[in-house]
């Protein structure tokens, strides 16, 4: 196959630089360690690499990450082999589950009473877009084992960190934007009148996959004809027409980085509304990138796009925002919105989003960048001026 | 192609069934109602199916379902129209989302604050193998707006319902199955030596998408001289060489539904040692098989397949568990272990999945089946009685 070979994996040192950056982060909040237990942030700081912990809830993982001293893995023992062949942490506890009675929490308990203690308080995933890698029931157990300690909020931590991406992280969502680019390129020659949404989604996620994507967590497609219903619904069962126009917006996933963007095609010419909104949206897109530079919030990028949607006299689309980070997730900080004035750094990457609502429905465009000193650089390959037609 | 066509999507009683046996358990188990917030429960009572509200954290979606009166969603505005496409409930409120200030909360709140109390206590999903979806900050805020409101366990009821599948819902089951099937059948044209886990692994998810999945959230590989390192990895980059066995455990999806088996090859002929052990797990899986039947517990099938391991003078996979209820999740309740009592009941799914642990590693099998009232019927093609040889 033609396909390029795969990229390296994470080296000893992009972990240490991780867990150096966690840790003055740490310090600064007040806390004494961090408790990760959801598949971004293990695999972040661990490198622990799995797809079992996170498909099924039936047992939890836990990474204990002190502010000083070593850190701990408390897993169940299924998973002792992956774990010592991905992460480099070699200080690993196991039990034997499922055991309903005690999920690891008295390890777990153990571990977090023996780190140094300069603040009294610890961090778990409880914040902004986190979610608790264990039941809640078990979190207010471990409370009560540890009354002495505070427990916080350790996003202020991993979020931050993960909002600035190194040279070896963007080269993966590089990676997973040029494998999904490959897929739409494809796209024209398996689609025609009579498919239905399913079928183009399920050749369109295969293409992904033989393209070199490890994995297809999300692709959405829309369709009908001069717009569509919703851009984050589908694949129905709809059966494509002359003239409809359809998007897919894919969230193909390379070692761990997600790619996230949209194309739009037209089957058959194109409208001379659909014409006009395609326009209008690919100078939104223009201006979000241009707008994409430190010195500048994320509202800033949100706003420079808004004003060639509502200057051409289009309403913005209903979405909440025109973007945001990406990353181990689909979706991460900063919001493209109007109320997040979080200054851009090099080193973040970004989707860029604009959609626009009219009579027809809506229609969105996406691109991936990364911030950098100056322009930002571009990690899909832009969407052509013209909607793209297929006959 | 050939493929068969796609099987219907759930009727409107299907969903009255089911909320009508979620309502009485709300009443036995004192609940005024249950607030769902995970995919599996809000898709298995409400209908609402999307990818994109599970693939990222950025937004919480919340179902609340009153033992008496009106169910009510409250969802980000963006998936309205994805909600009225595919949910019975037609009672809906919205907010731009995301809005970290407020991410629905005062609108669930005052949806809880309206719905007729007898008990005093909501169930949220806060219980064994649940999984929360929305923050814990976001939980601990709502309990302070709701003093008056015991905050209880919703798990009582969903895992309880769910553990019980409907004709419909066991044909999606079986349909999983079916393609999965047909991919491993599909498999020993594709796979040489040489090939990486990962380049099979690439292969088998897109065939298995092509042949009629929906999605493929999970598919392990594992191969080696002799046995595998873990039946929940890969794929990695190694090699394969004449002499290894490999496994290949699949979870795809068919609208909503998992199958969850597996399939062991050997490039080449296998060593007797090899030979004996698939015998052994073979019969192990016909002993779990024939001990699937109402009358019998969990236990009773995990027993029925160590003893058979054991009695060959194996040991048994270090795996906790030999087994698992199978569903709108890879795993469920029930477990096949040794402490798990659940009696079985007619319509239960469940997968026998015996493992052995031996100085070359770990080997398992796995077959799905439901459970009748009389013979357990199987959903998954019996694999062979000798290893699969690939030359």
């Amino acid at each position: 196959m033609a396909k390029p070979s795969e990229l390296p994996q994470f080296g000893r040192e992009e972990f240490e630089t991780r867990v150096e950056r966690a840790r003055s982060l740490m310090r600064r909040n007040r806390l004494d360690g961090i408790v990760v237990t959801s598949e971004a942030n293990i695999e972040y700081l661990s490198g622990f690499v799995t797809q079992f912990a996170w498909v099924t809830p039936s047992r939890p993982w836990y990474f204990v990450l002190p502010s000083e001293g070593d850190a701990t893995a408390i897993i169940p023992e299924i998973g002792e082999t992956n774990w010592a062949s991905t992460s480099w942490c070699r200080n690993v506890q196991t039990w034997p589950s499922p055991r309903p009675e005690d999920e690891g929490l008295v390890q777990l308990a153990a571990v977090l009473t023996a780190i140094s203690r300069r603040f009294g308080r610890v961090g778990f995933e409880v914040g902004p877009e986190s979610r608790l890698g264990m039941t809640v029931s078990d979190f207010g157990r471990l409370r009560e084992m540890l009354p002495a300690l505070e427990f916080a909020d350790s996003t202020p931590v991993t979020t931050h960190i993960r909002a600035t991406k190194s040279a070896a992280e963007i080269d993966k969502i590089r990676r997973a934007c040029q494998v999904a680019g490959q897929a739409f390129s494809n796209l024209r020659a398996t689609v025609s009148a009579g498919d239905t949404e399913r079928e183009i989604h399920r050749r369109f996620s295969a293409d992904l996959l033989l393209k070199g994507a490890d994995n297809v967590p999300y692709a959405s497609i829309g369709s009908g004809a001069g717009g569509y219903a919703s851009i984050v619904m589908g694949p129905t069962d709809r059966q494509l027409v002359a003239g409809d126009i359809f998007m897919i917006d894919t969230g193909a996933r390379y070692q761990g980085y997600f790619c996230d963007f949209d194309r739009n095609f037209s089957l058959g010419e194109p409208s001379e509304a659909v014409r006009r909104i395609n326009a209008i949206l690919w100078s939104a897109t223009e201006a979000g990138i241009s707008a994409a530079i430190p010195g500048n919030t994320a509202a800033d990028v949100f706003r420079a796009q808004a004003n060639v949607i509502e200057g051409a006299g289009l309403q913005i689309g209903n979405v909440g925002r025109f973007g945001h980070g990406l990353g181990k997730l689909i979706t991460e900080f900063p919001s493209v919105a109007p109320n997040d004035t979080t200054a851009l750094r090099p080193g973040m990457v970004l989707t860029i989003e604009p959609s626009a609502s009219f009579s027809g429905g809506i229609m969105a465009h996406e691109e991936d960048l990364v911030v950098t000193e100056d322009r930002p650089e571009l990690l899909t390959e832009r969407a052509p001026r013209e909607i793209e037609v297929i006959n």
